[in-house]
């Protein structure tokens, strides 16, 4: 009756579907190339709220309500949420749904939270816990720089290999029935830390992490690089997404044609100002509950990896001189065969 | 195969065992009525660390390790670690659990840590999905307190209903097979926000999601506190202990009688200078994981509610005015019969 598969992956015996998602981006991410496919564009970051942090929390009541919509359900139909957030102590998940009344789980996976969302939704679905499993995830280009950098205020020079926090969120359903593509295998990630201290180079922090996962899952499923029309990476940026080919090449895995990065598809890397590409909890969050789960309807991509990278740390234990412990999360998502 | 039980609990088919668990303390718990049930009392506060971050990683660091050793397994064993903590991006999780190289979730349910580990691990052990499990959570009063209330040596006045952030950690492994006593039924919480704003009152804050959670837990299960040797919740402190068995009582339920908590357990609260009493994701932790386990294996307590209670906002967040959402997760534990 186990479903593990090797030393960090599981096999569904019932692959939970993910019925529907939800997107919504801020309006810098609104003028990028995915622009079209998200379900809504803000015109105002600040969502008319008093303070970015109580923004952000909108972001987050907006899509649970968008994507119960699209799904045609009610919040009491939905079992349980998991939702996480950069802010500190998560509040965007928990201010943004209290009043959901729905049973919460809280998770931290900084930018990992969208596939640690998807990982754990699809065991308790598969388990027998649950029908109906919302995922959700934010961040906020604002709220972010002044809890992790500098006050926008400042206008403080941004490093080359910096990336820009995508304001954005992403709400996904998870169900043990339905129609629309499938979560068959979970790759959980380990905390992987190489000893990088530079908080303006998060995606070469990542990239190690990202790796690691990927490799993993590749040995635990007997799978090859081939198997999948995209492997999609959460916000390695154009540094963290080069490393992280080299990396796996150097393995014997070659991605360089079918590796894509939700940091670097989201924004127009040269002309949008953004450095190293676009990241944060929402970059992965709205790109693959936006343009990416489009494309599976259409069946335009038939069978992708997911696997959103995080960064653990926060500035007070950097400041310390401590380096930056990064984890990613993979997810292997097929079209359901009719 | 739903293994649902009525809106917010579930039930398993093979309940899984808590095998082992371990409990460290800080000095000041080690002054308490529970000294001698912990695992190790801590000489110096400060875990011979550079600072009280740092000294916090090491309480998971070092639990991980003994809860390992107790039980005789090795972290390769370990197929999940579930863990978080109160700090800023639960960096007492990430750095402390760094080096186990085990598949990681990280979680986020402020003080309410230990049960929401425990039912993801009993959720995910049930469904087939891991054979071993770990489940850690700590805080630390020093570092908790510069976080949230003000920097040490500032010396600020603490308020009569304040409660005092236990420095200690819990770890537990919950396993498909072995002996222990067991987890029955897993009752999650909602977001629960009554408009409370004062951050000196966490235990009347979060009463009220505690008595959410547990009518229910009572309404799924068709179980009445009379079922429990004891019902046991996390950080309520005095004030909100208080407050929690006069609202249940309202709605016919009487536990006076059955009802303790972490906070009140773990001080002397007269004579230790606590105010209201204990909080913390380590003080269910550590009470959890040393005593009440001991009883447990002992057979001195034979069915018990554990309802681990978080207050969910940040300090920011409350100088924007904005009120605290709470939330509780129960985890019913019974001996497992031979």
């Amino acid at each position: 009756m186990s479903k593990r598969l090797g030393a960090q992956t599981v096999k569904f015996s019932c692959p939970p579907i993910i019925i529907q998602t939800a997107s919504i981006v801020g309006t810098k991410e609104g003028e990028g190339p995915l622009a079209k496919d998200f379900d809504k564009v803000l015109e105002d970051d600040k969502c008319g709220a008093p303070s970015w942090e109580q923004a952000e929390s909108m972001l987050q009541q907006n899509v649970a309500s968008l994507v119960l919509d699209k799904a045609q359900l009610s919040a009491n139909q939905i079992n349980y949420v998991f939702s996480g957030d950069l802010q500190n102590q998560c509040i965007s998940a928990h201010y943004g749904l209290r009043s959901l009344n729905i049973p919460f789980f809280g998770i931290y996976g900084a930018c990992s939270t969208m596939t640690e969302s998807l990982s754990l939704a699809a065991m308790i679905t598969d388990g027998g816990f649950s029908d109906y499993t919302m995922c959700i995830t934010s961040s906020h280009f604002c709220s972010a720089e002044k809890q992790f950098r500098f006050p926008l205020e400042y206008g403080g020079q941004r490093a080359p290999s910096a990336q820009w926090t995508v304001t954005g969120t992403g709400g996904a359903i998870v169900a043990r029935e339905g129609t629309g593509p499938c979560i068959t295998h979970v790759t959980t990630g380990k905390i992987v830390d190489m000893g990088i201290t530079d908080i303006n180079n998060m995606g070469g922090a990542m990239a190690p992490a990202a790796a690691d996962t990927l490799t993993a899952h590749f040995k635990d499923t007997g799978r090859s690089p081939e198997d999948y029309d995209l492997i999609l990476t959460g916000d390695l940026g154009v540094i963290g997404s080069d490393l992280l080919t080299d990396l796996v090449n150097r393995d014997g895995y070659n991605i360089y044609h079918n590796h894509n990065d939700c940091g670097k598809m989201i924004f127009d890397i040269k002309n949008q100002d953004v450095h190293a590409g676009g990241s944060g909890c929402g970059c992965c969050g709205s790109v693959f509950c936006g343009p990416v789960y489009k494309k599976l309807k259409k069946g335009e991509l038939k069978n992708i990896l997911v696997m959103a990278t995080g960064a653990l740390m926060n500035p007070a234990i950097l400041q310390q001189g401590e380096s930056i412990p990064c984890i990613a999360h993979a997810v292997a998502i097929s079209l359901k065969e009719a």
